[in-house]
């Protein structure tokens, strides 16, 4: 299943003031703060002589991906096979699903992913893991570049140890199929420490670990050529010497209300825009002091700070969820209430599975709707296998 | 765009052992449970003389509105135009959309679907409103239903007072290509009162005050067709003698983790079955204790009980949220580290919004998977209009 028809917005391309004419609830981009992220990050990494593989599990859009590698990004990251399907189908290059595959059936559509040519390589954590994977992937003749995942801290996924490190890439090294590719640490959660010291002291610990681990493979003959990991709240710190070869950040991109309660370094602020938005309308207007909105918990992620209305007459109104399809906005005093069908546009919580509820991004500049995107690796996308 | 392919997993239907391969994450239907969940509110809907109108919002899926209308059901709730317009060109009959439309956007998309002949009514809670809709059915040459929306509290939508209802009726009947229809009152903050006593009480408050606008309406010689309301919490009170002419319950068809703990009646448990899972497949198994899972917060809706393991050995084990794409299930006491690739089937959070994030239902009876059904009027999925 792949989306054929962007979306019926697309009749305003283009018109003045068809941003406001966005059918609500919409995911609003604003590309001139997007490319200005998406160009600042690679010209971070340049400078730093560091390469950038973005996630592309904050966008899930194959449009996006391919943006940021016409900017300089080596690949792109995946959080899932369904992802990467949809990333390999695009043409992307150098896909690495950042999780373990484990099931039979994933392994099986990597394996037809890796058959069909895709440019794609996977993380393992787990000996009885790599043995399915090589068992897999020898069927279809090629070889499949493996990651060893190492855990920084999050207890999530990865190898707990360096010497477990060591075991794993030896273990992917004995497989006929497999090739070892190197190593990846993401430390998840590191990103969102407020402090910037906190940080800085704690991205440096594990750090410490990941060159541990890089140290002891080299000793071993086993030299990762990638090492992978870091996200948006880290990437200053592991841009500017650490043992990564290169980042994974994503949210940088859109940017979300999660950072604005962020230190970004001591005395400077963000150089990312928040260049995404959750568009509603006002739709109904009968309570004193408040309106109704189409936009709830289907249209907004729970896990982050409260949207609020970015701008216009009630800017920084809070957004109180009133059910799945609904939200409320308190009317700041002296605002007049609006008129029904008034679109409000709001920041957002946590940007990835704010993103994931949408089938289309619609991209302004100014006032104007100018393109829509579709999410395309959202949800389960890829063909049925034969048979 | 339409989901055409189900999913690849209808590789496996029927196949003995077929539901713990089912590819993960994934939304797990026991068709049991369910067919007894819809079977039992029609038949309780029957006995006491009311119509079921249920709510689509929950499932967004056109196969299971089939289900309901076969088994007595006189039409379906739509809380979008999307969820709308799928039903209609799925065959439905008695789309009522609950919410006010009141973009010029969505206004349009609900006169087309009235001038392609869909059995399809709507609610309005302002003059504005109606006079807009007027405007748009007008140059359709058709005729449009419109109900009066009565807020009986929750103060999302809704006229706030019985004048104001009669008022609107009045203007509904007033233009010519509008039909007043009824009433509309659904009273969502009563639907999670866990008490038995209280939800009772303030139920029959609300009744009272929709009682109140449909004998003013009859004295107008606006007599409503058609009362609505009421959801799962309060269906049993509002069978039971109250003004409604129908209920629009929705979440007994699969039910969730919310109502768990909730008193159905004095001394009664709920008869409703538990008939939805979502299935997880654990990924990594490296920190003691614990095992990390393929499902996180785009798996799960996040407003309601944490999601525990339903089955299995670790039955009972807490979900924890370990990011977007991720959870982590603490191993209880005694219990082996399952092998990596198990699939655990975890319990439901809030049925609506999880049900949102898929876009299959797998159904299953015993160990077998044995359908799959595609959740069609999830997200924007209603092609292009011309031009």
């Amino acid at each position: 299943m792949t989306v054929t028809a962007p979306d019926r917005s697309i009749i305003l391309f283009g018109a003045p003031g068809s941003r406001a004419k966005i059918d609500t609830p919409a995911l609003v981009l604003d590309l001139d703060a997007f490319e200005h992220n998406v160009a600042l990050m690679a010209e971070t990494c340049r400078r730093a002589g560091i390469g950038l593989r973005p996630h592309a599990k904050t966008h899930k859009c194959s449009t996006i991906a391919k943006r940021q590698i016409a900017a300089g990004a080596l690949g792109i990251g995946c959080a899932t096979i369904d992802e990467a399907e949809v990333m390999v189908a695009a043409g992307l290059p150098g896909v690495l699903i950042t999780s373990p595959l484990v099931t039979a059936g994933k392994i099986a559509r990597l394996a037809r992913l890796v058959e069909a040519g895709g440019d794609v390589m996977v993380v393992a954590d787990h000996p009885a893991n790599v043995a399915a994977l090589d068992q897999a992937i020898g069927a279809t003749g090629r070889t499949l570049r493996v990651l060893v995942d190492l855990d920084l801290g999050h207890h999530r996924t990865g190898v707990g140890t360096v010497a477990d490190g060591v075991r794993l890439a030896r273990e992917i090294a004995s497989w006929k199929a497999l090739r070892f590719a190197g190593v990846q640490a993401y430390a998840g959660h590191l990103q969102h420490i407020a402090d910037h010291a906190e940080r800085l002291a704690r991205t440096r610990a594990a750090d410490a670990l990941v060159a541990d681990l890089v140290a002891e493979l080299k000793a071993e003959d086993l030299a990762p050529a990638i090492v992978t990991g870091a996200g948006t709240g880290t990437h200053r710190i592991n841009a500017a010497g650490s043992p990564f070869t290169e980042l994974q950040a994503g949210s940088y991109i859109v940017m979300d209300a999660e950072y604005g309660g962020i230190e970004y370094a001591p005395g400077e602020s963000w150089p990312f825009r928040p260049a995404l938005s959750v568009a509603v309308a006002v739709t109904s207007a009968n309570v004193p002091g408040s309106v109704t909105t189409d936009g709830g918990t289907k249209a907004f992620a729970l896990n982050g700070p409260r949207p609020r209305v970015a701008s216009g007459p009630l800017a920084g109104a809070a957004y109180e969820f009133s059910g799945d399809e609904h939200g409320r906005v308190s009317l700041p005093e002296g605002t007049a209430t609006p008129a029904l069908g008034t679109v409000l546009e709001c920041t957002v919580p946590h940007c990835d599975p704010t993103i994931a509820h949408f089938d289309a991004i619609h991209c302004v500049r100014g006032d104007r709707l100018v393109d829509v995107w579709p999410v395309d690796a959202r949800g389960r996308r890829a063909p049925l296998p034969p048979g």
